[in-house]
């Protein structure tokens, strides 16, 4: 249940440990703060290992990747995946540039993340080399990329979690489909960082990888709705979105949620 | 026209690739995605040449420099010139230190910059080298430095937007005033920053920099006084701000402008 | 007075040099803007030491280190220092790994700062090299460790700031308490970096080292009252604390204090 996976947050606080990009450091900072959460950024290769030891959850985000910071990337992610401590991946930009898609390849490969959470041109830049991505803006629907995700979740062993209108959360066979969520989101930078943040948060305090990443998205979906409702344009909407969760009680959640599971059929 | 440039903009949503500093990269995305526009952030040496490839417009900006990114910014910025991708470079706090003198001069002479935005006393350092400035904060009024800013202009090819009380776009003897703003704007970090990620957003969508640069610090001004009107300090100047930028009405722009041509006389 | 120093502030506009981290560089900038005066971020090791030579006060903050940020620190620490430029030290999240506990260390032996700012967590970890710390929040209460911040105080021949429910400020047997400051702040990130900084601006316009401590403290904690009784949660709450910043009059100040100051006994 997504409100008592909130309350375990509020109430057990889990150390995030972030390893992430410039960009969008404070908003998803704020975001887990908000949620009861407990951020820590660090990033040098001399620390990550240790700070990654003392975390319940890792997020690694290649938003302003460069050089030091992917071999510190491994480094926590590997000490990460050695202890148990759950890992979140967020591909951010890539299929725009070799350095983003061979840089994913590997962390993939080497640290192993529990949930994968990009948008659908990013996902679909993991499986179809060919493609390209404008940036770090979705050009594609998550439902175009469903193949691809279930596949990237077979080979790669994890959760994928696609963003974006109705947003797909996919193990195998087993599909997740949240259709909460407002079109102002895509116009607030690091709205996709935020929720791979909240999911490492989710991950903390369940042991369900597909659940907790489907409760990040669904609590993203509906702090959108709600703030959206609120607010004039995207400046007033993250304040009001940072507000909605640190406020946000079970019925705004419960009356709101437009979560669909999609049972494993075989 | 401007209103013209802003509806290309929302409805082209050109890639602005920045490499800018720290402090305002969360605030310049967001500007860029409220107008429209699509910003991407990277500084990786590995990826930036094919990252400038995949943008419209190119943004310089100094701010918070350090020895790998100078390399960035150079082969991001060749690799734009050579490509015809107009690139914007902002001085931040030029004349303060002499490494980001020396590393503005390097800038200009070898990516050859569209527009160089920067504040009075950012520009008169260029041109007079005895001269130091405060940190990042202007010391001079921009008629102030009119001839300078005429110079460089002249010199570096290119366009010189000196931001100010009255804003002075001048491009050899052509010359732009905008006596739109707020005296608020200077309370709030990044307003220069962003002034010169808008003007990348104009020149991707409008092929006169004269003109793109001068819509840029328009828009800039005529949303300052209107977040100003709404604000009771920097905090909610700032969430104003991005909300006008992205709610702004052909109205909005033509009943407040205050912009006067200055053609070239000969 | 603390108002004198506000006002001193507001008309002096002291260049506040900055090498902080890089979640809460924008909140910093934003609020020492707010109060008056002028910051500045900058880390290379080409200009930190002719920037720190600008600046009417140093930040040093060790929020997101690494080894090049740590011989700007040095660097610019030493600069300060030789030309009496006070510095504050926030030793974020020190004592979680060994590599901030050692920096710290280094760094106060090295640049000799006139304030150190942290949590209780942060200031115990110092004396107390067995204890660890989570991540960068506190799990100590200021008055937990006032022995160890009286210790550190008379070693470290400086003042030490202990942020918390009631912030203690220390130097040798003087001790300032202030009970000013509301619960959410800790839902903030960076309001303890915010802090620092502040204590930089009040440090620039009055000697005596533990009154501009407390006064920093004294305004953190009204702004933080004032914003929380305008505010629904976190997100409203900085927008309304930087508005607070920018418009507080000396009444304000003077009729919400509470401040207790115990002199030295002998």
């Amino acid at each position: 249940m997504i409100w008592q996976d909130i309350l375990k947050i509020r109430t057990t606080s889990p150390l995030i440990h972030n390893i992430t990009n410039y960009v969008v450091m404070n908003t998803t900072a704020n975001a887990l703060l908000a949620m009861g959460a407990s951020p820590v950024m660090a990033h040098a290769i001399e620390e990550v290992e240790e700070m990654a030891g003392l975390a319940q959850a890792l997020v690694i985000n290649i938003g302003t990747l460069s050089g030091p910071w992917i071999e510190a990337m491994l480094k926590a992610g590997k000490e990460a995946h050695r202890r148990k401590i759950p890992i979140v991946l967020d591909p951010v930009g890539c299929g725009a540039t070799q350095f983003r898609t061979h840089t994913v390849q590997r962390l993939i490969n080497e640290i192993h993340p529990m949930v994968i959470r990009g948008n659908a041109s990013e996902i679909k830049s993991l499986l179809d080399s060919g493609q390209g991505t404008k940036g770090v803006d979705s050009m594609h629907h998550p439902d175009e990329v469903f193949d691809d995700a279930r596949s990237l979740s077979l080979t790669a062993d994890c959760v994928v979690s696609v963003s974006g209108p109705v947003d797909l959360i996919v193990k195998g066979d087993e599909v997740v489909r949240i259709a909460n969520g407002h079109p102002i989101m895509t116009k607030v930078t690091g709205m996709g960082c935020t929720s791979s943040a909240i999911t490492a948060a989710f991950l903390a305090v369940n042991n369900s990888p597909i659940k907790a990443a489907s409760h990040a998205m669904a609590v993203m979906g509906i702090a959108g709705e709600f703030a959206a409702s609120k607010s004039i344009g995207p400046g007033s909407f993250l304040v009001n979105f940072l507000d909605f969760l640190y406020c946000m009680n079970e019925a705004d959640i419960f009356q709101n949620l437009k979560m669909q599971y999609q049972p494993q059929t075989s």
